[in-house]
């Protein structure tokens, strides 16, 4: 990972600031032959759209993407193919509200980014966050789907969200099936319709709450990852760390574990159907930085969104003494949206992975 | 990162197994003109050694480094300097039991790499662990001493052992000065007593214990990092992830963020002597990727070692059935030894992202 | 180099081609606060654009640039300049004509990437040389163009055809001046003018001639480069390797120092004003892989543009035995447009190394 | 390539100075189970190895590898079997002679990287070139063995000197069988008697000189490599032009092409067998950046040793100006104990772009 890029074989760039003309996302690497549209993009693009309820920003993007590259279609390719090139995607910014930014240009907003972007380049682009926006990722979610069509239908992603600010999930009370059914991703249905009013309080009180995500993958096979620098677990923490508002990742059982006794940790083996089988699953699908063959299980903590309303006490670039709150069209917790870049992130690192154990290994 | 290289600018490749005939390390990238003897290494390798107090593997390894490149002197240098070309340090192992090793050869320990190694390469160094053993951590140690040097003095970087299995510290005890004082870098002076009762417990039901390290960095100028992939929490969060045992690591307030409120989370900023003042330091001195001059704080979770007496159930290479108990000279928490592990990481990133900065900004 | 991406700390990814809806380049590590226009990357583009005269392709395209990311204005600004974050830059494919693919789609045109392509991927998109086509190398002299701003103004990049088919310049008649005062970036006035009738004559004969580029850059503080892998010789030979139609590069004497004797080739040193100087420069201002303050000297071979009217042998992807010729508005000699973009890649890899440098020395 | 590094999936990584304890190499990414001896390397290195007739450098040095890392035998690998763990080899320097380095440690020698890495490091192990020496391509060699292993007994490498100083060889000559029957690795049995006389004179006239390289790869399947950045034929070009004293690279037909017409130039393509056949081989192997299943063909050009006794003039680094001749036990032409070295990196870049092509492809 190295400035705007992610990856190795299985690589993408991002590019672009929240009230320029567009962001966009260059995909590379991708294996040729692969049947792909803008369709199997927007969908992904929709479930992390802005606007979608009344827990999330109320800004309104359509987030339409659009590919300029890489992709080719004719008689004989049945559709639109993956070429094996280089896949453009755009998305156009489409709700930049012309504004005084005046005030924004020299006040540090305790929490973003404004204060380490000066100190580092001496200048930067204010309006909408810039290039530290969360629009960024967008694009995650979309080399994320195309990510999904490397792994196949074998590999199944997965995310929900598990705790919202003080509020926990009961793991007893997990369903996949209900993480569509309400605007959190919420995966226990009890725990959802609290969210509901606990979220509204929250939203007026102009204040925030964070969360914590858990991604899951399964169907991928043992054997991908590397020993030492190139594990997976720790390309897994990168990828999510990478994600805005990030503070924290772990893997499997993760801070959890350091409490445990190393029986507790153990996840025994049996041999069942004639494959080896994990009777409990602490590692989170990876053993010395390799896959498994059991499912892959991450998590991630994401801070409460910095933009609020209450004010907080903060200085201005010229070093004055301000107090400062941020109104606009805020996320009250973040965490929601943050699902299917979780879930994008996890995609493109197990991509990158196969790809890069296919090369090894073959 | 890729196979066994972590670092862009200033990175470093390490290689070898628990039971060849050394481990070594190559790093690249090192400025020129820096003083830099074999002792400057050898007192960080030194805190790691295996054997310094019963409450660490008893493993008997001198863990000498040598010096085979990248520094040299005349009487101009006054002293050996480093001279910008690759610094290849090498590391004999001399403790290596000729013992029998068909049982563990085809036996699959629970939490450790064997089964997925296997599944991977389809054939393993089974001796010692091969390359998964925690010997490689002494080569991170050496490149530790070398970012340390880039640094320079007015970067400080402590690390400390802060939880051990169940036991916690007293964060208003922590004392800096007591963590050399106590074989566990525990800064909490009571926490310390009772913990060498409490693993003394552990390590003689033949059980292990997990842990959590805390690592600081004191003096890190404003600016270094970048947005989106090269954030630098991300590869501080990626450096401390890679190391062996690692089940999550966080930044700041970490994973507690996310039931704090956007107000509690919130730094806020006044101006002290002139200067930026950071009233709190949940963000662990970092905003969108980019060091924002507080101190630098992560945290890292360690599993209980994997080698524990108890029998647990497993399988073998050929699908049998078996339990299995690990003899052995094992850490019961191999976390004490990840401090100074801890530590080299973050010393490493931190010289990275001084380059990186230095490169693109001046 | 990997993929589509050039570079270490400045880099830039291309995507696109010939016949999508657009192409486009992303360049990143650009440092901050660096004054940039749409109208300084243009002034380069034009150099290379199509139609510009009757000796190169009659394709007919605007190769208008636009800045979609990575420049910010405001007061402050004093015009646009960058901010540190990737610039994303787009040329719209304007002069697509519909036409019918039908017999190059299955038919391999030799000299072109057609089979290749075909073995490698199973599919390509064959329209006007999809990827393979030389459009990419509009983004090369983009990226060019940013990487000379990097440079400033005491690093001047310039280029000359040197050879055009078996056309060779007289060196005794070298102007600089006299570059742009004809269509073929000649730098020996009367060769130009003896030039114009050769390739005309070439041209209605449905043939083509291949040719030689000379670049130089001077003003290179000696010390920008690194030994062994990442030399600054190797870097600039790879750029320029990479330039569609590209057979051989070579540095300061090049292919003819293998004739030299020791002596003839020591570029022997005064000094002159208090400065080291070389009385020759065999090395083209390279040595060990390091800049010696002297001027960068790259030569580069280009091939005779593969689409001719002549027929020559060849096959379908299906293996039938055929006769083809090329049929459109192809560049009798593509090497008179190869020269503004072997500046171009001169720039960008110089700009490279100059932040390489100064990331690892200061 | 950065630092000190090459490679992408197969890489290696090179250390050590002339007159330093040893120099070594890790090699990365190497695939598991492959069949690797010290005795399968060792064979190349004496190829390369000084000393071996008289007119190369009569050094003494033994070039013994040690495999110390990567490498695993026990019953069930039928003999030591790469691990996919990386391998650390090293080779120790035996003749170093103490000697009075005080003349050179302070004077320039034209041709040579004394003056350019004091620019940038500001200072430099002067003893025996340091680690601008030829002594750092025996890792190249070793490294080159290993790839060779990878790519199997269906491409077979091997290479050639076809001009040394004034004289080439006869190309209706050129027989592989005798490139091993002359201390030249020339292929032309009448041109290597000349040569003996020949290079003799320039020895006893206390001068030296450059010569020409070939290598070649037969076998290489159709489809290696890539498009734009990551072509073949520019990391074949960028692998030699990283060899000391390297000075100009080519594929194919290379600089000749640039005289050629296009009809001369096209590599008509026929049907053989069933499959396609190439009537020429203009192209070297290479389309598009991607091979086409024909011999792979590339140039080098090498300098002249820069180390003649004949005194040339230069300055001193406190800016004296001097007469300086080096002695020394040097290769009157340097090319010679090249050919080996340019072969190993046609190996390890074919070893590199065949995993790349595994990965993406599959």
């Amino acid at each position: 990972m190295s400035h705007n890029t992610i990856g190795h074989l299985f690589r993408f760039t991002t590019w672009g600031e929240s009230h320029g003309p567009a962001i966009g996302c260059v995909v590379d690497g991708c294996p040729p032959g692969i049947q792909l549209t803008e369709g199997d993009i927007q969908v992904f693009l929709d479930k992390r759209r802005p606007g979608s309820s009344k827990f999330v920003t109320q800004r309104k993007e359509a987030d339409q993407v659009k590919i300029l590259s890489g992709v080719f279609e004719d008689e004989s390719t049945d559709g639109p193919r993956t070429t094996g090139a280089p896949i453009s995607m755009l998305i156009e910014n489409t709700d930049q509200r012309s504004k005084d930014y005046s005030e924004i240009k020299e006040r540090y907003r305790p929490g973003h980014a404004d204060m380490s972007y000066d100190a580092k380049y001496g200048l930067r682009d204010y309006r909408g966050g810039g290039r530290s926006s969360a629009r960024e990722t967008a694009n995650r979610v979309a080399a994320g789907a195309i990510a999904r069509k490397i792994l196949g239908a074998d590999v199944e992603i997965k995310g929900a969200l598990i705790q919202m600010g003080t509020e926990l999930i009961d793991g007893d009370n997990w369903d996949w099936d209900e993480v569509d059914n309400n605007p959190f991703w919420c995966p226990d249905v009890e725990a959802a319709k609290h969210w509901e009013s606990y979220l509204d309080g929250v939203r007026k009180s102009g204040n925030s709450v964070g969360g914590i995500i858990e991604v899951q993958a399964t169907g991928v096979p043992a054997g991908w990852g590397a020993p030492v620098y190139g594990k997976l677990d720790t390309d897994i923490a990168a990828g999510l760390m990478s994600i805005n508002a990030a503070k924290g990742a772990e893997i499997g059982a993760g801070f959890a574990s350091a409490a445990f006794s190393g029986t507790d940790n153990a996840d025994e083996m049996r041999i069942e159907d004639g494959k080896p089988k994990f009777l409990t699953n602490n590692a989170g699908g990876i053993l010395g930085g390799i896959s498994n063959g059991d499912t892959i299980v991450a998590r991630l903590a994401i801070k409460p969104t910095s933009s609020i309303l209450t004010p907080v006490k903060s200085i201005t670039s010229a070093g004055k003494e301000i107090d400062i709150r941020t109104k606009g069209r805020h996320d009250p917790c973040v965490a929601i949206r943050g699902v299917p870049v979780a879930e994008a992130m996890l995609a493109c690192v197990l991509a990158d992975h196969m790809l890069r154990h296919r090369g090894q290994v073959g």
